[in-house]
């Protein structure tokens, strides 16, 4: 039986030590990361707390091996004098929401190889993929993730912003951003992309300019520049 | 039994006639846009074709009722003497990809109110959702689906650039794509909104620049500045 001690009180720690909880073949624990004092021997634990806390946190445990949660920090950012290595979630956490861990890719990273089997078995309980990530890679995923969660939510709320200004209910765009995120998943980004800028039709991308605030106009003109710039490169 | 002409060869009149062929209680026929002596009379008669070409094919029609299917023609840009509307589905179609009609919005407006009736009963028998929108708003409708769709597939490019570059598989960030598309079902797009231009994470702001290349960079630097003032003035 694998033991797991979880170090955190976030989202990360609350839905890890939740679904390691319903598995009978894992022995799992979670302490507050001020009550480190009480924490229980175990063969891997998971500290999940803020990125600028790690390397304080780390310091003090002695447990055999030692992995963090986070996508921008190095593996040597752990200060545990034991082994050490990265369990990192690739998903979007609300503590509101319960997670499918059939869809969260798992970062790994261990300083010995033979950890990485301990940390693979966790993956696979938990029913999540594996991915072997070296530091490097996840910090450039890290900012990936960027792109394609946190500045994709953005264009969803420039349009909703242009829904609202014309009293257009958001809700007639859902099935059209639904159809974009399914495309991905049978095609490139590259085959996909469609539109006035793929197309260099400056007609409507000069109606759509008129239509735009000063704001909205700027990221418009950038993205369509960037889109026909790309297009020459490939 | 309602009878339908579709005009057109493009996507939107081949998906169209393939799904209102399947339906016993319509009678649908299609012509080639060179081809209008052929046309037979119906009710409604539906121009797919390119926006350049709606005033010229339409002002050869002398059907009864006359409507296309563009999100950025204004109504009156059809030339027949008789009457208009527009039809305008707001989805994305490929010749190759079999359409979900039930899927698909309708943006619909008439010159005579009576004939509402007609397109509603059509949008129905796709089993789609009918919206009442104006031809200014859709032209609205139409710029806000490039940045939900055009640009959005765009920020997936960049992540799949920034995958290549480092040898990481871009599958990775598949289920992520997929909870950011998810989550705009349930939350606006203010509440769903995070990351670290959210959070005024400079650290982290600052090490992902480092990171990008130039063109990239200045992606993240306008979107994070949009997202930074998008809060304030909320």
């Amino acid at each position: 039986m694998i033991s797991v001690a979880i170090v955190g009180n976030g989202n990360v720690a609350f839905h890890l030590y939740k679904a390691f909880s319903s598995i009978n073949t894992l022995k799992v624990s979670q302490v507050n990361s001020r009550s480190l004092d009480s924490i229980e021997p175990a063969d891997v634990t998971i500290i999940a707390v803020s990125d600028d806390a790690i390397s304080e946190v780390s310091s003090k445990i002695k447990n055999s091996l030692v992995v963090h949660t986070s996508g921008t920090t190095d593996m040597n950012g752990l200060q545990n004098i034991t082994r050490k290595g990265v369990f990192y979630p690739l998903q979007s956490f609300s503590k509101d929401k319960a997670v499918d861990f059939t869809k969260v890719p798992f970062c790994l990273e261990v300083e010995h190889t033979n950890d990485m089997y301990l940390l693979e078995k966790l993956v696979e309980v938990l029913k999540g993929k594996a991915y072997h990530i070296n530091s490097e890679q996840r910090k450039n995923i890290h900012v990936a993730a960027v792109f394609a969660n946190n500045f994709t939510n953005y264009m969803y709320q420039i349009s909703k912003d242009i829904c609202d200004t014309h009293s257009i209910p958001f809700d007639i765009l859902l099935p059209l951003i639904e159809e974009t995120s399914e495309k991905i998943k049978s095609l490139t980004p590259e085959e996909a992309q469609t539109g006035p800028a793929k197309r260099n039709d400056e007609k409507t991308i000069k109606n759509h300019l008129n239509l735009l605030s000063s704001s909205q106009k700027e990221i418009y003109q950038k993205l369509t520049e960037s889109i026909q710039k790309h297009g020459k490169k490939l």
